[in-house]
């Protein structure tokens, strides 16, 4: 068993875990034809709250396959398929827990108002699974995203749908001329290790620590803030110019992940375009809890406790702002659902390129599309947006039949830039000054601030961002593919971590190879000269950027970003895959159970699949493996082609039939390929099968569909049932069984 | 007298003439100064005719100034002030003709319909001093343009109007996408100096030699053309467009430079737009002679001859076009001028600038400023007006306050690309293959073409491309500001262009030099990016962009193109220091004969003799040259600052108020120097004289104004008269007069 290896396939939640019921088996029976292990590592929600009371589960323990996972992470070793998992919250958190105790599990309830000592452990426990819990422990490496070959010319040959764009379209991304982080983020790297600390000094001198921080060796420190005044001033003008333009106004954000500082954002937004309602009704609301940064949402939420005529006229004022506010983008005309009805509904990353595949318009309130004026304060990043609206103004919408492919090699490594920067945002209780100082007292950054303001610090560490270089060195080594560096001169941070590419850089032999660094606006333009004649290019970016591009291009390319190739190359060595960056999707789970049809996609799993095989293969010197990985890209491709991709209507080809087609034009290609005698005679035989009996295969699992189906569970469903449910197919399981 | 330089000032026509004979005492006594001789050369209209007509005149010859000034342009040794001539057309020639012989000049009436060899001998004479018959003689050298310091500071101080940008702005720039001469260019370049022939092979076989060329070793040739039915498809899509989004329809185009082929652009236009008159009466419209080409005016014009009730039915057709048709820009809207009146009136590089500078926006029938479509067939230099405006819309109107300056390095000599192409551009009457062949029969360039198609070559030679590197790394090195060499890589021309360049770039040492290729809509994007941040760019162009960009740029910076500093290095050595930008002005004229009043603005002689002084200073070593140069821009400054311009009112200051102010100015400036004591004590006197009796002459010359002044012609103005109504003050002029 030394030559054997192991790819560790993880158990996540909802749709991609029941999926996981049907397609390892296939994954486990085909992967042993090259002596591969494939393990399961159970990271849902249940399994990391069970892991998390281990001590009080008397003989009920379960593995921390988390913690497992974390140290497997920093390992050479270590070949992870990461499907997508539930970021808990409250709500969610407190379903498992009932469900697990309904199971006999002897877990403690989720304490919401923790007084006793006790009480606060409990609390502390549960809040390390709440959220975000998985991705940030696990992502030991930064990001290597592409659009898969197949998928690529899938796209090209069934292109999704384009909304044709005007040159005379009204349509554009606004955002801060100033006042905002971009203006005034300023940026250092620490000389050698050392603490900071980032303090308030207040108007009568009083210095009051934030936060200490104990900074790495060459890691670049950020503080930037943006300011409330003139944010709100921003809001103003920006309504007032839809006013006189008849352009619609729409607020786009990311809430969800700038979890501290956006919230305050589109709070400001709120009380600013409903300025009347909120300094009508300003005290009364503070009385009764109404927090703008939830929205208008809460003003509806918490006006429920007042008298009903109270209650009118609220909403009566509310109203009558329509009349004087421009016309607001709507995220569902038909329940009146604006813009700014909750924060996490127009999140910028998803609404830009849906907006921007939409000829540039949104909805209205009569639901009609209309041209909209895309209001973004933060300018760092929004002003991509506008350079590709302008794009498309002059060149007309992109076309995914000719159009090249723009790929990421993103930093995203132990938290980097803005997005481990939360507990480091601020808002404002008072005038004063912010800065950060080092031990022995020096000022390294410092900003003169007013009550309101939002300021924030970001860290981002040395070794990631030397791996980051070498990754994309060794993407545009691999893909044979000009690189970009995003990064701008007139931004503090990008200095800083220009002066560290070009030294890193100078570790590597570039023979060859066309890298480049450039200001955001050059780098996207050119990167867009280059798709509309059909040319690749690798966008290689800081972390905010990964996340913002790898939806841009890939919806414009391929219709969504969840058929994008997701590698998380480790820093210690490994690799990891992740897979289907289109959720955890509860409402397939409830179709699932109401009518035993699973519409969740594994094109991510297969993908991600093959690539695991490959760096198996390439790692190990396994022709067999190497061979394995091909043979599913050349699968993928051909169900791709064939439309046996899930389908959303039950009684029609759901993930299980999708997982059949998938075994079949695999074992096909295996059969098929010369390079490997023994291994095509092994397979030969699996695809003869499979091939003579499709019809009774795909009778037996459509058979299944149309009725309610039992899994004993939604976040801990019971395994022996949903296995049953997820494999009806005797005659198909016989073939996969037959093969380890 | 051999160490004596001399300076060759040109005497011109109109407005520049009259303004010359208060100027130029003025410069000939203050150059005495520094050994400097300025010697006359008269190339005006009359003088031209004149020596046409040598051999007719008995006893009344004059020197043939204009051939003179040709053999001097080939000198090392030339210092030429050009100031604005007339390009005489047909009914502007006649009338000189007509006052000459009233003069009592033996000349020959103009053959309007030549019958007799000795006719044509005549009209074959006058052909030579028709239209723009100086500059290509005179052209000698490629053109070197810059704001000069003292202009460039006075549009900080005192900046123009600039109209507001929206970012819902619907204006735009809509060119071909396929099927123009961008699009079929072909270029190569001759290895050794040969014929070429350019020949339509007709569907028969038949070949038909449109015209035979001599190339010069290294001489590059392009071939393009127009396809017509295209360029109708296209002007009948931007209609469409229009119609459907409100916004208003313009065309722009240069048919007066680009002699030969805009008018048939043009003439499409007209057809396209009012199809229906022209399908409807396009038979009788034929009969009367109508030419589109001419304008919707050509129709108005030749159906005067029509009964009236046809009349009527033909301007109610045309009346009826609106009611479809989008609505079309005005060229005058009171007087119902429509942007398709007449070919000469909307001329690209001066209307595209002032759409910009107006918010872009032109005016619609009703007399109010529109969002516009700007429509410009040809997409080779059209894509920088769509980048500049996608660029105002994102950033804003330009301000001139803070605005950084684009110079530009023009390649030109020797009548340069797309400039020189009128005699081999062709209007294709059949189907067929246009090509061009070498003396052996090589087929270097073939186009399929069709009947209506605009087929046309271009020449560009060796000589004057090296010399426009030379003189882009000259203008780099000076003015310590980064060159752009405009070279657009989608270009046949361009690419060939390109490899000459960066070959002669290497006969220069670039150390220190900021010195970059890119394509036009990068070079103007990152000309742009340094403007708004302050920064100085050299735009180093071809013969079109220099055109176009010495408007673009200057009349954002400074409000109008006439107040840059025209140089022309000629390639011999020699230099010519151009003036005026803004034409001969013949409603000046009017006004001084009427109320001697003259608002000619001398400013671009100021400034062109100040660099000529400078120049002949490095050139002969002599350092009072340099301080007479030096003290004429300080002068300049003041004049502009203290707001010494000639008004347009009569009674207040004029062009010759502004001549003793320049005067008082620049004697000062001399008298206040410490470089050359002699040279100040020189001066010394003349600045106290002119400073105690500033009140006296400025009365002197007000007082003058007001009533009809006696010149004795228009286009040969008698020399005597005009001095003394051009130099009404006898205390200035005793000033002067002393200093020779």
């Amino acid at each position: 068993m030394s030559n054997r290896s192991k790819i560790t396939y993880t158990f996540t939640d909802e749709a991609p875990a029941l999926a996981t019921y049907s397609l390892l088996p296939i994954v486990k029976a085909f992967a042993s034809s090259a002596d591969i292990d494939v393990e399961t590592r159970d990271i849902s929600l249940g399994a990391r709250i069970l892991a998390a009371f281990a001590d009080k589960l008397d003989g009920q323990q379960i593995q921390d396959d988390l913690a497992y996972l974390a140290q497997l992470a920093t390992s050479p070793a270590a070949n992870i398929i990461k499907l997508p998992n539930i970021s808990a919250s409250i709500p969610q958190l407190k379903g498992a827990i009932a469900e697990l105790q309904a199971q006999g599990y002897q877990i403690p309830d989720f304490p919401e108002d923790p007084q006793s000592d006790a009480d606060h452990e409990i609390r502390a426990r549960y809040s390390k699974v709440l959220g975000s819990a998985v991705n940030p422990v696990l992502r030991e490496g930064n990001s290597d995203r592409r659009a898969p070959a197949a998928v690529k010319a899938f796209a090209r040959k069934y292109p999704h749908s384009m909304g044709k764009w005007s040159m005379a379209s009204q349509s554009h991304a606004d955002y801060m001329r100033g006042g905002d982080f971009f203006s005034s983020e300023q940026s250092f790297t620490m000389d050698k290790a050392g603490k900071v600390r980032i303090e308030f000094v207040g108007k009568n001198g009083q210095v009051e620590v934030k936060k200490e921080l104990s900074l790495q060796q060459g890691e670049i420190l950020d503080g930037m803030f943006m300011s409330c005044n003139k944010l709100r001033a921003f809001f103003e003008q920006t309504l007032q110019d839809c006013k006189e333009t008849g352009v619609m106004w729409s607020l786009h954000v990311k809430a969800t992940m700038m979890k501290v500082s956006h919230p305050i954002v589109f709070g400001h937004a709120v009380t600013v375009y409903y300025k009347d309602v909120f300094e009508k009704h300003g005290k009364l609301f503070e009385e009764i809890g109404v927090n703008p940064n939830n929205g208008l949402s809460s003003v509806y939420d918490k006006i429920k406790s007042l008298p009903s005529a109270q209650q009118e006229e609220i909403l009566q004022d509310i109203h009558e702002t329509y009349a004087h506010r421009p016309e607001m983008a709507m995220v569902d005309s038909v329940k009146g659902i604006t813009n700014l009805h909750i924060p996490s509904d127009v999140i910028v990353d998803a609404s830009m390129p849906a907006m921007i595949r939409n000829s540039g318009q949104m909805w209205g309130r009569d639901g009609k599309q209309k041209d909209t004026k895309a209001v973004m304060p933060e300018s760092t990043y929004a002003r991509i947006y506008q350079e590709m609206i302008n794009f498309c103004k002059t060149n007309g919408a992109f076309d995914p039949t000719t159009m090249g492919s723009v790929s990421n090699v993103g930093l995203m490594a132990q938290k980097a830039e803005e997005y481990g920067s939360h507990d480091k945002t601020f808002e404002m209780a008072a005038d004063g000054i912010m800065r950060v100082t080092l031990e022995d007292g020096t000022v390294m950054i410092q900003h003169e601030v007013e009550a309101g303001d939002i300021w924030r610090a970001c860290q981002t560490k040395d070794a990631p961002i030397r791996d980051w270089v070498k990754l994309g060195v060794n993407r545009a080594r691999q893909s044979n593919t000009p690189a970009i560096f995003w990064l701008d001169q007139e931004r503090a941070h990008d200095r800083e971590l220009k002066k560290k590419v070009d030294l890193y850089l100078k570790d590597y032999d570039l023979t060859g190879l066309d890298i480049r660094c450039m200001d955001y606006n050059e780098a996207i333009r050119v990167s867009m000269e280059r798709l509309i004649r059909g040319l690749d290019t690798i966008s290689v970016t800081g972390n905010v950027l990964r996340d913002y591009l790898t939806d841009l291009f890939p919806i414009m390319e391929l219709g969504t970003s969840a058929k994008m190739l997701s590698i998380v190359p480790l820093m210690a060595g490994g690799g990891m895959y992740e897979t289907g960056a289109g959720g955890s999707a509860p409402k397939h789970v409830q179709q699932l159970v109401e009518e035993n049809h699973l519409r969740w996609d594994s094109l991510g799993e297969f993908l991600a699949l093959a690539v695991s095989l490959e760096e198996t293969g390439i790692k190990t010197n396994n022709t067999k493996a190497k061979l394995l990985g091909k043979a599913l890209d050349e699968a993928t491709g051909k169900l791709l082609d064939n439309g046996k991709s899930p389908s959303r209507k039950v009684g029609e080809i759901d993930n299980r039939g999708s997982h059949f087609y998938l075994a079949l034009y695999w074992a096909q290609a295996l059969a098929a390929q010369t390079e490997d005698a023994a291994l095509a005679a092994h397979f030969a035989p699996v695809a003869k099968a499979l091939s003579e009996q499709e019809a009774t295969i795909i009778a037996e699992l459509n058979q299944a569909q149309g009725k309610p189906a039992e899994i004993g569970g939604y976040y801990c469903a019971n395994p022996e049932l949903t296995s049953k449910v997820m494999r009806p197919s005797n005659t198909f399981n016989a073939v996969i069984d037959a093969l380890v």
